[in-house]
Order: structure tokens, then sequence, then C-alpha cells
């Protein structure tokens, strides 16, 4: 078992290790002063892990009631937050309760932004069952859902009071998923850590569950020391988004549903990283070394969208400021910087 | 000409005085690097001051888009909020943009929102044409929108980085805007200042408009104490809320569409206080005193639900943690305090 600690606005903790739901209840019980615990899961996770939570909650002596939305990005959408919003007025919730998010990242994302804004903000704690939730979108309290004009467009900072990350659910976990979370750690390992870049060069999507706690470790500690160092976004945090300007426009163009975030972060890290090998911009045979690894997680997603649609999508991305866009290049394994360029210089930068 | 600064989690002034919307692009640019401003307003206000602020934000060099919607309360909800993320998204609005609310307390909670959560925070200023929103919703950074289940349950906070009450826009205000407003006047005299009580009983509603910049900054200075003191509603803050929870409740009796938050304020106001007095928690004929200086500004509203329907409403009341609820008391002029009580106390509390 492993624990970090984030010293963001909120002060907590991430807890890793085995076993983790089965406890929750007492674990939550330290860090809230909440009487209801509302639990938003989605119809694939609710069979699997729902009512251990649920048993676990009730022990520790929290009155319970669980939201339930079919699976998918598709959900992320305002339709299911309002049906969230209702679901909490109905059980009476107040801004003294607290709303677990039990599930991968759609889940996190949009439970946790319903915790940011119904009354203006309720305690909320984090319960990622995949490895993309567990070594990225569990922490670091970004927040958000999709609208048709882009991914994550709305949103807010909330950090978790608490998350809770059982590598037990990681073992059932179907190889799509696993697929989907290596997308993150290997651009982890890109933007900060040739250690962790060697021990996935080490394994492959077989044996890399012999040391998946180490993995999320790693992982969460990077992030957590970003966050620390960036909370609202406004300067190191960018360098989480190695892949990920080009990766939405990607998932946009797949209408969030032909294609998993981590299979499109990592298409988008290889294009990124082979523009600026093109320009010179990074070592030579960067992005070999880097489709290499990938290689070896069964992130192999070949086809893409165009250069004007790519540059188009980009226009609507988050990091872009006025009429700039700060784009994360690595000149090499775990060196990351932000380079920020004009629009129009970005979109003759995707012209390759 | 007055100036007042909150000191809240951003500093900002509050500017009160006459053609201020005329010259308002100085005072903004002033306030933000923002290339693009999106003018929020409804098509009550566009039709009277849309222009010359339009003017002005151009002459100062921002690129201006404006977004109109359907006056009233029944637009302050997901559906408009959501039509207003996709015209920013159209319009590739970025984080360093700016949204300036122009008009009433809708238009600024709804706008200040749509800032919080569109990209996750953008720039905000408040252009408040209305006697409620000038006196209190503009300032303080409470923004919500309403949904079914009831009236500002979803919302952020978000300080503005400035607030011009460009007091012109009074004197055409229809009457019933300035009853409206003159609900909230009422209970900032009867929450902190027998003195601004004082200058309520000299005046009446032809009259009162003759001191209206020192009762405007009478009003946003108290606001100004009470949120620098408690910017999260944690504690004194709730003294704003004197009248506003039974009020609320009245309001969504009504559909929003019967009757005016201040009006609906003065209501609960009114009866708050009386049950106060019938318990001895006030002096003796304050509900008196309270409803002779509320006759002299229109604040006659009678028709009110039933004890057991405002009962349920209360429920849902933002202001409720776990199991209590805080009531706002009066005990005379000026002096105010919140009274915890159970929800069974609460709910008898009303029957009387």
């Amino acid at each position: 078992m492993e624990t970090i600690t984030v010293n963001a606005s909120v002060k907590y903790n991430v807890i890793i290790g085995g076993g983790l739901l089965e406890s929750c209840g007492g674990y939550i019980k330290n860090v809230t002063n909440a009487e209801k615990i509302a639990v938003i899961t989605d119809d694939n996770v609710s069979g699997i892990y729902l009512e251990r939570v649920e048993s676990s909650l009730s022990e520790a002596g929290f009155e319970v009631h669980s939201f339930v939305f079919p699976h998918g990005e598709l959900s992320k959408c305002s339709d299911t937050l309002n049906k969230i919003y209702g679901f909490l007025a109905l059980n009476h919730f107040t801004r003294t309760d607290c709303i677990a998010a039990l599930g991968g990242g759609v889940t996190g994302d949009m439970a946790g932004y319903a915790s940011a804004t119904y009354l203006r903000g309720m305690d909320f704690v984090q319960l990622p069952t995949s490895l993309l939730a567990q070594v990225d979108s569990s922490v670091g309290g970004k927040t958000a859902i999709d609208i048709s004009e882009g991914k994550n467009l709305v949103g807010a900072f909330k950090q978790p009071k608490l998350v809770l990350c059982d590598t037990d659910t990681l073992r059932t976990l179907p190889r799509e998923f696993l697929i989907d979370g290596m997308g993150e750690v290997v651009k982890y390992a890109m933007i900060k850590s040739e250690d962790l870049f060697d021990i996935l060069m080490d394994h492959d999507i077989d044996s890399i569950g012999e040391v998946m706690e180490d993995i999320i470790f790693r992982c969460v500690s990077i992030k957590r020391d970003v966050v620390e160092a960036d909370e609202f976004d406004k300067g190191e945090r960018m360098l989480l988004n190695f892949g990920h300007t080009l990766g939405h426009s990607i998932e946009q163009y797949y209408n969030y549903t032909g294609i998993s975030h981590g299979m499109a972060v990592a298409k988008g890290m290889e294009m990124i990283t082979s523009l600026a090998e093109s320009k010179d911009m990074c070592r030579s045979g960067l992005t070999d070394h880097l489709q290499s690894c990938m290689d070896k997680y069964g992130l192999d997603f070949s086809p893409v969208p165009d250069a004007s649609y790519l540059g188009n999508a980009c226009l609507n991305d988050k990091k872009r400021a006025g009429n700039s866009i700060s784009v994360i290049i690595c000149s090499d394994v775990g060196v990351s910087s932000p380079v920020k360029m004009s629009v129009e210089k970005f979109e003759e930068f995707l012209k390759y």
C-alpha cells in the first residue's frame, strides 16, 4: 500500500493498493462530515463493484444513494449531468454531503463536475477503477463535461477529498482499457521520467501487471508534482497535455466513440513528435523510440483525420490563449516543454 | 462617482455613478488582457443599452460578440447556458477572453456561471442595469442557474474583475423593477443598518430616486463587508439570506414567473419576522415596523402557498446542512443572526 499526499488548495491523499473498495467506507469517513453519499457510476462498473462499495459505506454509517448511467464518453454530457442534479435534489442532498465517483475517467469527470457545481460545491471522493483514471484523471482536480463543440470544454477545478486506487480492479480490466490507460502512462514517461520509460521498455502489455502498483505510484507522483506547481493550469501543468491537443481533435473526429482516449493521445504524441523531429525540435530517432515503446502496449492506431480538420478542431482547444496555442514538445525521453506559437504557425506546423 | 473595493479571492472594484455604460470599454480594458468580449444580455436590455456598450468596447480595442436571450427567470436554465457555451465555442473564445453580463440578476447569474465553467473559467465583468443587480447580485461572486427542482441549485463562486453600476439605467427602470430591487435594499437595512432603514422611512418609492447613489453605495458596502468576511458562504454570509429561504420557495411555487424576487424576499422577511415575533425571538412590533417600511416601496404581496408546501420546498434550500437548516432572524432593525434548527423543528416553526 502506498500513499501520496497532494498539497493543492485542498490537501488530500491518493492511496494505492489492493482491497481498497471493500474498505472504502472507513477511509471516506475520515475525510468528510457528510451524512449522505451519492455513489455515481456507470452500468459496466455497477455490476462488478457497486454492491461492495455500498456495503462498506453503509457499514461506516453513511446513508447511501446510487446513480447509475450508461457507460461511455457520450454520457459525459449536459443531459446526464442534469439527471444527476435532479437525483441529488430528489434525495435532498446538501452542501455538506458527499459524492463518490466509482469508475473510470468519464465517471470521475462528470461526478466531479457535479460535485463542483451542485449547491456551488459539495465534498467529493474518487474511487477510480480503470488504469486511465488511477494514473491520471482522478488526481489533480480537473473535472469537465463534453459539449457538441468539443471535449471537456465545460468544467471546473475541484480537488477531491480522497482518491482510493484499488489495484485489484485492474486485474479484471478488459485489455482495451489497459491499453487506454497505457497511453497516459507512456505520456508521463515521455514528459518527465526516463526511469519510467525504461521500465516500460523492459515489459509489455502482458507482463506490465507484475509492476502495476509501482507504475501507478510513479505516474501519480509525477502528476502530484506538476499539480502542486500549477494547480490552475497556467504553466507547468500544460506539460500533462503532451499529445492531447491533437488527441482531443482525433477523439472529436471519431465522435468520442471509435477510439479510446489513450489511443488518441498516443497518436497525438506520435504525430507531434514526428512533426518536431522533422523540424529538428527533438533528438533524431525519438519518434521511432516512442513508437517502439507504444507498440509494446498495443498503441498502434493508424488512420487520422487530415491536417485541415485537426487544425480547425484545435482552435477550440482549452490550451489556446488569445491568438496563440501552446504545443508540448518532448526534445528527448523525460524532457518536455511548452512551445507557444500563433494559430497560423500551428496550422502551418500541422501541414507535414 | 463612488468606488468600493472588494478584497475577495479576486480583488476588484465596484464603481457607482452615471454614464458608466457609455465609457465601459476603457474601464474594462484596465482589468483584463482579453482580446474578445462576449456581451451577454436579454432582449429587453439589448434594445436600450447594447449598442452603446458594443461601441465603447470596440473603441477600446476589443473584438465584440453579443449573445441575446429571451428575458426572464425562465431563461436562467441549462438550455440557455448550453446555447451560450455553443456561442463561445463557435466564436473561438479562449480562457484569456472575457464575458460581460449586461442586465439584471438573471443575466449576471447566468453569464457569471458560464464564465466560471467555460474552459474551467474565463474573465468576467458585471454591467448591472437593474437596482436588484446593482445592490446585490452583481457583487460577491455567487453565480447560478435554476433547475426544475429549485432556484439557484447549480452554480459556482466566481468573482468578477469589475462591476460598473451605471445609475442612469435606474431612471428608466419600470416601477415593478424598482420595487423588485427595493426588496433587497430593505433586507440590507434589516440585517445590518438602522441608518439605511431610517433613510428608507424618510422616503418612498417616488422620492427614493433622489438618494439612489447613496442607497446603492450603502448596500454594496454592507455586501462587501459580509463577502470579505465569508466569501464561500460558511457563516456570516448567511445573513444575506434573510427572507430568502422562504422567498425562494414562494418563487418556486409561482414557477418564477408570477412574482419578482424582491417581492418574494419581502414576503419571506415578513413571514419569518412574524414567526419570530410570535415566538419572542425579536422585539415586539418589529413585523409591523418592517411592513410599514415595505409598504412605502410597494412590497405588499399577499397570497402565499401553505406551510406544508413551503416546508418541503425549503428542504432543498442550499442553506441546509445535513439535517439542519439555518434561518436568519432579525431581533431588531439592523441586528441579525442565523438560528440553526433541525428540519423537523423548522417545519414546526412554519406552522403558525
